[in-house]
């Protein structure tokens, strides 16, 4: 059943602590997840995923939908049985990758028809379509379809956009049939604050579970987010969890933390492991270059994975220029660890009503690493 | 310290339980080595790879020393540390790979000339050279360099071959610095019986401490590879090891165990998976068939490894058609496990003088699982 408490806020600044319970776990916020688009974390079998003390994964609703199909996965026992992930699911609505992926798009006020990026297949997907994907998924917190505009928009069609993220939401709640898991509504509103705060207020006419901000982290200067950010958490609900989408680097993590956010995922560290740039507590690592041919020390002497514990930067390079696919998996239980280990250095930190400080002095130390 | 136990012969054919010792670890024999080429057996962590219970690994000597080169891996530790491979490492001499994936290859009594496949470097690899790469990477089990003509190749182009394997085998031996170790010599002669049991009488002057069949599973008929393995064994010392290179199939190693074989090595397992070709105990799955789109069950429901227990065919069809790294690790888990199980059964029947019943019962069942 899900619920979430509000277990403490930092003395000094707006950072949370909290504690998301889902059938399937519990998470400690504020909460990195890992992307698992396709039903899989590239590169990492789910034991391995544990491992790194990974709490909570998101699968991407537009690419199951597609392949294999919601209903293929369902009848194999639903997202959990089919991957083996035994922790919480988030799932997106779909939207993003509809905006991001696929092709032949036309929205109008009923959905969003669209082309396949795989086979070109046309698809209709509507608010109470995205819900039903997600329940068929087993789902532990889902969103509602919104309209995500790219970056730049004008301030008319942001507002257009938020009027019918609105009306989805309402519709996505409606449609929900499942108890026991999550639905969380999304703001819209790009970089305008007052339309961010407008969207706030339209959307806190219906209940939802949990708030996420949409639309950042799509081109927008760091600035710009960190502002949008900064506007809109104050009127969200003290009491709901705040999810900020699709964000981001190390760096704009801190900085999101100590402005009320209380969950994020991205594809960067999966993705930048994949291209051999590799997070540490000292430097930023681009495994290829030659300067780390004959270099001994693991990636991050700090660090408590396994790729640490037992190879050499050498060995890792060896691995990326030589195309092998352990290169890609050692990458990336660092990576994966290197993000979560940041998330319990932020919960310490809070607990500890410390965190301006940690945050003071991560952004001094690491101001750049990606 | 190397040496080798010959434990007992099958009452009834003859297959032989033997034990390996060295300075890294034992290896109960008959025994199969994953390949591991550039340093990794692709796909898999060290930690998986003895979990599937490996007991020994091959890695190649050509690509080690083109890339990252036996020198720097010296310097990082040599091939154990360097690789976190903790088991014995058995080392080509290069040669294979100097004839099949090199160009502008020149052969003299000396050596061979060769351009990397990489860059197009030249290169001139020698009896003595192919050693000192050898020790330099620290291997347990290390080869001599020897000359495989391809097949077909005429009668006097296989004399000439094995009169010069020969000379570079008796080079070879004078070249070995390091003790403690072992150093195998390589019997050729093709698919001409009696040129291989010139070979190893030529061979035999010298002393080695195993010997290996060479240039088999080069595009001959089974059967011709099966006849040449009978007439070559009865001439090689019973007391030591008895290596079949780059063989094979689970059919081949079955039916060449009974002939008194005792290592083998190949990529089959390992490239097998990662094409989506799984080996089972019922039949060959051909992981992306439509026929497994909704297949609920594991690979093969009499494997014990992490593939078979957690993951249905359906999933593992949807990794490989969505083109997952996952699909790699997941599908090379269950091959390498399924060798390894293959030759525990192998041990298990010889050590109850069986082994005719279990040949005779795989072979019926088995026949042509790939």
């Amino acid at each position: 059943m899900y619920s979430f408490d509000l277990i403490k806020k930092d003395a000094g600044c707006d950072a949370r602590l909290g504690l998301i319970h889902t059938t399937h776990g519990e998470v400690h916020t504020p909460a990195f997840m890992p992307v698992g688009t396709q039903g899989t974390v590239k590169s990492l079998t789910p034991e391995v995923i544990h491992t790194q003390r990974v709490e909570m994964i998101l699968a991407n609703t537009y690419h199951l939908y597609l392949r294999p199909g919601h209903d293929l996965i369902a009848r194999m026992g639903g997202l959990h049985r089919f991957t083996n992930w035994s922790g919480p699911i988030l799932t997106d609505s779909g939207g993003f990758q509809v905006y991001s992926l696929a092709t032949l798009r036309k929205l109008s006020d009923d959905g969003v028809t669209f082309q396949s990026h795989i086979d070109g297949s046309s698809h209709f997907l509507t608010p109470e379509l995205a819900i039903a994907v997600q329940e068929t998924l087993g789902s532990d917190i889902m969103m509602c379809l919104d309209e995500c505009p790219p970056y730049p928009s004008s301030r008319s069609r942001m507002e257009a956009a938020v009027n019918r993220t609105t009306q989805w939401a309402k519709r996505s709640r409606l449609a929900k049939r499942i108890t026991g898991n999550a639905l969380f509504g999304i703001v819209q509103g790009g970089i305008y604050p007052d339309l961010r705060k407008h969207s706030i207020e339209l959307l806190l006419e219906t209940d939802f579970d949990g708030y996420a901000l949409g639309g950042l982290s799509v081109g927008e200067p760091t600035d710009e987010m960190l502002a949008v950010v900064s506007a809109s958490v104050p009127d969200l609900p003290e009491k709901l969890p705040r999810y900020l989408m699709g964000v981001g680097t190390p760096d704009d993590i801190v900085q999101c933390v100590s402005r009320g956010i209380d969950m994020f995922d991205c594809v960067i560290p999966t993705r930048c492991a994949r291209n051999g740039l590799l997070f540490t507590n000292q430097e930023k690592v681009v495994i290829k270059h030659a300067r780390y041919r004959e270099d001994d020390r693991p990636i991050d002497i700090l660090c408590d994975c396994y790729t640490c514990k037992n190879f050499s930067r050498a060995y890792l390079r060896h691995l990326f220029i030589a195309g092998e696919i352990l290169a890609m998996i050692l990458n990336t239980i660092h990576n994966v660890r290197f993000y979560m280990s940041l998330m319990e250095r932020i919960r310490d930190a809070i607990a500890k009503d410390a965190y301006g400080d940690f945050m003071a002095e991560w952004m001094s130390y690491n101001k750049g690493i990606i």
